[in-house]
């Protein structure tokens, strides 16, 4: 992927580094993009395709839920088609763990809430004889019961107790390939509890809006709640959870990154809301512009601006612009007054001198 | 609208209350969800349909271009006809600020960067006269020039400096309805000017990210950079920018307000992202579920769920939910488990439930 950017308002965490497969997390790797299929784990003709469309989006990890004996049998045919590292999500079955592990994952995800502490130290001994990562996957809809009844319901410290409890058990058996996740459906729970675990230990953090909704719903609750922190320097690896196709997870999560300076990937498009000022067609032209970059992983900055209020002033700040007035507008390029052109020439034009612009990035 | 209801976790700033007609804005006020028409405010008759559908959405303050005579000459038919606050936005010419005021509106959104210090002087007189409220509305793409020269750029810095420096203009002739906006399309900057200005004057904010883009774009920013500061007790009304017919920002103010428990107005739907768990067909249950309770005003917490690690959790927390299993569920109401149903009756059994709740309510 296209080169990181940490913005130097964002001071962030000091974690330790751990590898998954070929990625590293944590330390000063770059905040990474994950994501889960929801296709039938057992169909691993439709898993793998789910996986690659998701890899060429831009997906770095890929978690996929093993709830059975035949899913433990699908992995090794997974692992071997696809370029990125393969996480087996976990629950309640210690034995499927342990052979998902020996199958060749690069890491497993468990859930505290539902596997016995003795169960998890079985986990423990074949995952550090393997050096595969484990992350400890608390969440507020599975927290384990012990902890529900002493907090009387999953409140941040008892996600968070949950996470140190476990911690203390991995360690006891000289284990730190960990990563950590404490989800929550509740935005500012999560916020909370990701705040204190942050202070209290320097394992990497997954961090995630657990059950965020459908697509608009998890892009404001994801942008809420891992925004946030990240915005704090708080979070080493990111996924967004949307009810539906899991591609659609993918610009979410770089959009965010883009958006708060951390990785910038893909075009930035600036576009005015429009009011009684805009003389031009201003939403079809941000739908066909939007349409014609999406998927294209370089960063550029397009201001599609409909009056002379602002628009000569983001079109400026901008790679390329338009500031539009009746029916034409001035062509902006680095700043510079390019030339005026016709509404009905926008698209064309700003397409045209993007490709070229991208061109000659590549040139140099 | 429906009660507020402030998380404790936010410690909300101090700032004066100024009253912007019939709606409050800062002191203990609600947070305050605004927009823009974008129809041309000449065409009398299509921006009060426009307002109407705005308001009926749960828009609490409008704001219309006014970018010359004629559309000045529109304000007093549009206010005669609307319920909620209207204010002009206005550019480049006093007399259409003053005019504006002389003609109604509750209160004006004047740019410090494009109207000089001696014609705002005169646009703040005849508001004092009339007591009507002026928002000093920075923006990163039309700074006043001096200062883009000062730093270089519009920098927050910059922003906060044009902000200040207005401020004593006003205040020096016995002026303080002021509302502050420095807005920028930068997330981080935005966040860096308010959380800078927040300290510095105790005038209300108004939030906004300028020009984010369309529909998932904006809720990505606005959620960053509003939800950001919100969360730190900063900002008292708001204003989400979509590229595209304003009534889809509606949805998003609110659903901000909602995920960080500052307002809970309107359906929380919390639905699982999928997985190979799954049994059910949750997109489809969740579009439809959505759909039916879209513009509801009611708060009420609807958990939608693929399968039993995280579900009955969730359903339990929730006022309503169903926790999946294969082609069935369980309901939940109320934390309590009530009867297995087919997965064919899931949406009629909610539907009907969820009707039978919000009736019990009203008789409440």
């Amino acid at each position: 992927m296209a080169a990181v950017e940490n913005l130097s308002l964002i001071r962030r965490r000091k974690t330790k580094r751990i590898n998954l497969g070929v990625v590293s997390i944590g330390g000063d790797s770059p905040i990474v993009v994950q994501s889960m299929t929801n296709t039938d784990t057992r169909d691993v003709e439709s898993t793998i395709t789910q996986i690659k469309k998701l890899e060429k989006a831009g997906c770095e990890i890929i978690r996929i839920a093993i709830p059975d004996k035949e899913a433990v049998l699908a992995i090794h045919a997974i692992k071997k088609k696809i370029g990125i590292p393969l996480v087996a999500d976990i629950h309640f079955n210690y034995r499927l763990a342990i052979d998902a592990i020996k199958q060749g994952v690069d890491g497993i995800r468990i859930n505290p809430g539902n596997i016995s502490k003795d169960k998890i130290k079985k986990i423990v001994k074949v995952a550090k004889d393997r050096q595969v990562v484990i992350r400890i996957g608390i969440n507020s809809g599975s927290l384990q019961k012990d902890l529900l009844l002493k907090y009387g319901s999953p409140t941040p410290d008892a996600l968070v107790e949950s996470a140190l409890k476990n911690i203390e058990l991995f360690e006891d058996q000289g284990f730190d390939l960990i990563k950590l996740s404490l989800k929550s459906s509740d935005v500012p729970g999560m916020i909370e509890a990701y705040r204190s675990i942050a202070v209290k230990t320097d394992y990497p953090l997954h961090l995630g809006v657990t059950e965020a909704g459908s697509l608009i719903n998890a892009a404001i609750k994801s942008s809420l709640g891992i925004g946030t922190l990240l915005y704090e320097g708080i979070g080493d690896t990111i996924r967004i959870s949307v009810t539906g196709n899991p591609l659609s997870e993918i610009p979410l999560a770089y959009g965010i990154l883009r958006a708060l300076g951390i990785r910038k990937i893909g075009p930035e498009i600036i576009s005015c809301p429009t009011c009684g000022r805009c003389e031009i067609d201003l939403l079809r032209l941000t739908n066909k512009i939007e349409k014609a970059l999406a998927g294209r992983k370089d960063y550029l900055k397009v201001a599609l601006m409909g009056c002379v209020v602002n628009g000569p002033g983001e079109a400026a700040d901008s790679d390329i612009g338009i500031a539009g007035a009746r029916r034409q507008g001035i062509l902006f390029k680095k700043g510079k007054v390019i030339k005026k052109i016709k509404e009905k020439d926008f698209e064309k034009v700003l397409l045209k001198e993007i490709n070229l612009m991208l061109d000659e990035r590549k040139i140099v």
